[in-house]
């Protein structure tokens, strides 16, 4: 006999700077945790959350999406409040509904969007020091761009990820949406794609930068993504640059 | 005799919330006191800093002036580039010029523009947490915006600031600009004046968004400002969202 049992979809915001990360994991306090705890202390039981996948330790998220299924019935927006109230200020559910039963954060993604801040001032802007690489020295922003449309696409992304270990099905992505745009002294690459391999964006933000500052060709990378290998002409731009900004279902 | 030496102005950006305000004092670390102490490292004897004025505990600066006289000579951007090695990463010193030594950071100064952020959202924006004063009631801004038109102008501001005990000489300001603007759920105040009385900037913040709350009219304000005595019905506003924008020399 089936349980009675509803599902809901969270939303949630994080500042990952204090975190090792979205996933629970022994080794630091993650943001699952946090608000599974915090569910669990108003639902009277354990409570488990499935994410639309991992962040990486000091990587922050506008939405993340995260579902988690209750024996017990509650009004959305009694939980959009109480859990809230029980989480600390870095982290806010920002959207509480109830969802068919059929609905896995991680399964019916169709693909999500990410974003990756650089701060390009020879100065720091001490207010985005959180939420971008300074990178001071200057980019070549129509080398970035040709590099863009390269990546944009049905690719093996291999040679743009890390630890390919991960890959339990395969390393091929299709990558829809690649822009690089400059606003003052903040330069924001946006990317969306069907699924993203472990570091990817920050590997494509790494492949970019070192195309704008010239010391990869556009060629290279083309040979680079042709390789199918990751090498160490790849740098992994750092964790507080990103943001998981949607998730698209 | 006078002792060769040689006048330099810094311009300082920094996120207030970690500490006990700009000025140099023995209950808490303050701005002033770790760039005094940087800078003493560098020039290899003690040196004493002259802020354009104070900021409170938690609140932050985008471009505070100061100036400071050493007896021995530095070129600016070694200055720059040694003082900020030292300093924090909520600290930035983003300019350092020499100056005529008659330039005096408070004394020499015209005017001060400051602003003020609220986040307007029904949940807070966490990324702006400590930029902002999360405010999730109804405000009406074209009431906000009355209320701005009768503050501008030379009044005695004692009503609209705090502890007038430290006002050494008058009350007496002129408000050159005051403008409330709403960019999505980020509600920005910017106000310009001659000079400015101790919490003068979060009074008229309160008082402001108080008339935008509907909980004071534009006409008690009016009688509020001429009674020239503080009074219960104005609130000062959290530091957290209040930035010394720029100093006006």
């Amino acid at each position: 006999m089936r349980m009675p049992s509803s599902n809901y979809r969270f939303i949630i915001a994080y500042d990952g700077t204090a975190y090792a990360g979205w996933q629970r994991q022994s080794n630091g306090i993650s943001v699952q945790q946090l608000i599974e705890d915090a569910l669990a202390k108003i639902v009277g039981a354990p409570v488990r959350m499935h994410g639309s996948g991992r962040t990486d330790a000091g990587v922050h998220a506008r939405a993340q999406v995260a579902h988690a299924i209750f024996t017990t019935r509650h009004p959305p927006a009694t939980l959009l409040r109480a859990v809230n109230a029980y989480l600390p200020d870095d982290i806010c559910v920002t959207a509480v509904k109830q969802v068919p039963a059929k609905f896995h954060a991680r399964f019916s993604a169709k693909g999500k969007e990410y974003r990756y801040q650089i701060d390009t001032g020879a100065l720091v802007d001490i207010f985005m020091r959180r939420y971008a690489w300074h990178h001071p020295r200057p980019l070549d922003l129509p080398a970035m761009r040709r590099a863009a449309k390269l990546i944009i696409g049905r690719h093996d992304f291999t040679a743009l990820s890390a630890n390919p270990m991960r890959v339990i099905d395969s390393p091929v992505r299709t990558v829809t949406k690649l822009t690089v745009i400059r606003r003052g002294q903040l330069l924001t690459i946006t990317v969306s794609a069907n699924g993203f391999l472990y570091k990817m964006v920050r590997s494509i933000t790494g492949a970019l930068v070192k195309v704008g500052e010239g010391r990869l060709t556009v060629a290279q990378l083309r040979e680079l993504i042709a390789g199918k290998r990751r090498t160490a002409l790849v740098e992994t731009a750092p964790a507080r640059g990103l943001f998981l900004w949607r998730v698209r279902y």
